[in-house]
């Protein structure tokens, strides 16, 4: 299971701030503290950038790759940004991501083919609402790795987000405890080894004591861990989800045990 | 998940001086405060016995019975004190337990037929050393299953406790990376839905420092709770992990969320 930092989100203000100012330093500096927190890979949180969208994505992705040769992540539905950071990208480099949301099939999907990138596919129907059962969440994927197949992308180009729901949310739970399994379901059902990512985050959204969403957060990724997930997209300040998370590693870990 | 306390063991010298003593009061103020922790029910680890077997368990057996009307474990190899404690009991009660060792399979195993009680099966071979491999822990079950048949007892009575190895056991990880697998594929292979437990301190047993010894117990309790663990055995006085133990049953309940 591979930690990637969610960290790097527009919505900080501080990062909003250092992007309108084109200052790359903020960012250096926080990039190199999500990397000392245990950061294996970046997740470059944009948001769909309104205004000069290219230029702030290659800023980002030029300040990020600065500082660390870890793996990025694209995150933006906005698809000039998106390619302008991945002409900027020297990293290995993640589309995060498509779904089967018609404009996302149009305008996200192809970038994968034209630059060589791994891609991220979300279990989400065309509407972008949450299958609920396993088996609707396996139609999805289904539907969505014939997409892709269409797009005449690699294989291993894949990586599948079941998508967390909200633990709070009427079928969260439900949802969850289906994720679970088609995690660990998925490569029989595609016939490859798809690599599988979630956004642990999602589990505790909504109003919930700090205590709780960490509790919900530490509870739910070793299942993930077991299930099979291969990326683990997470906030690396949470310190104790990160102490579990490297436990995690070292109990599924095909090695004799290490501490490190 | 059913949260069992391993609290109540005849190394604490505590409960050693109280049943040399037959003393019940320091017993039942432990006990009130297993329950008051979150014991959904109670080991009874009364170890070999030499000396008065039979008394000293019916006495502990009145004692907690005398407090809480929760499930009990009779955890001895002394198939006498067994006996007597089976004798005594009027709460719900299982057998911990036998195992393909001749001894316990003589003088263990026909005393779930005579009492009609639940009784735990140990996945380990007759000399009592653990199989490493999913493939070696299932053919140990079907053997195990093969000698629960032969003493004529209900299915429905049997538990499996594919037995956790130290985490810093050689083969440890290997062998508890197959316990999460055996736990959820065990009802498929007996053809009926067999009931599972773990003793969780044993994985974290040997020189390991305290805290990691905590993050171990909490990162695979979740990880055993999705495999469809029923009985988790803990030391309830270990806050964080009963706490984690507390949501994993949310996370993994049928019902809609809630905190309780």
């Amino acid at each position: 299971m591979i930690i990637v930092s969610d960290n790097l989100q527009i919505t900080n203000p501080l990062i909003n701030s250092a992007v309108d100012q084109m200052n790359p330093e903020p960012i250096k500096k926080l990039v190199n503290i999500y990397v000392t927190a245990g950061a294996e890979a970046i997740d470059i949180n944009s948001g769909p950038l309104t205004r000069s969208p290219e230029d702030k994505m290659a800023f980002l992705v030029k300040t990020v790759q600065s500082v660390t040769d870890l793996p990025l992540l694209l995150d933006t539905s906005n698809s000039k940004a998106l390619e302008a950071g991945l002409i900027e990208s020297r990293n290995h480099t993640i589309i995060n991501g498509f779904s089967l949301e018609p404009k996302k099939l149009i305008s996200i999907l192809p970038l994968a083919k034209k630059y060589n990138t791994d891609i991220i596919g979300y279990l989400l129907y065309p509407n972008s609402r949450v299958p609920i059962d396993e088996t609707d969440c396996m139609n999805t994927a289904l539907d969505l790795y014939l997409e892709f197949q269409k797009a005449d992308i690699d294989d291993a180009r894949l990586i599948i987000d079941p998508v967390i729901a909200p633990f709070i949310w009427e079928y969260g739970n439900h949802h969850n405890r289906a994720i679970l399994s088609v995690i660990k379901n998925l490569p029989a059902l595609l016939g490859f080894p798809v690599r599988t990512i979630a956004g642990l985050s999602n589990l505790s959204s909504g109003n919930i004591p700090l205590e709780r969403k960490r509790l919900l957060e530490q509870s739910f990724l070793p299942m993930l861990s077991a299930s099979g997930l291969t990326l683990a997209l997470l906030n690396v300040f949470h310190a104790e989800t990160m102490s579990v998370a490297r436990v995690c590693k070292s109990l599924l870990s095909p090695e004799v045990f290490s501490w490190v």
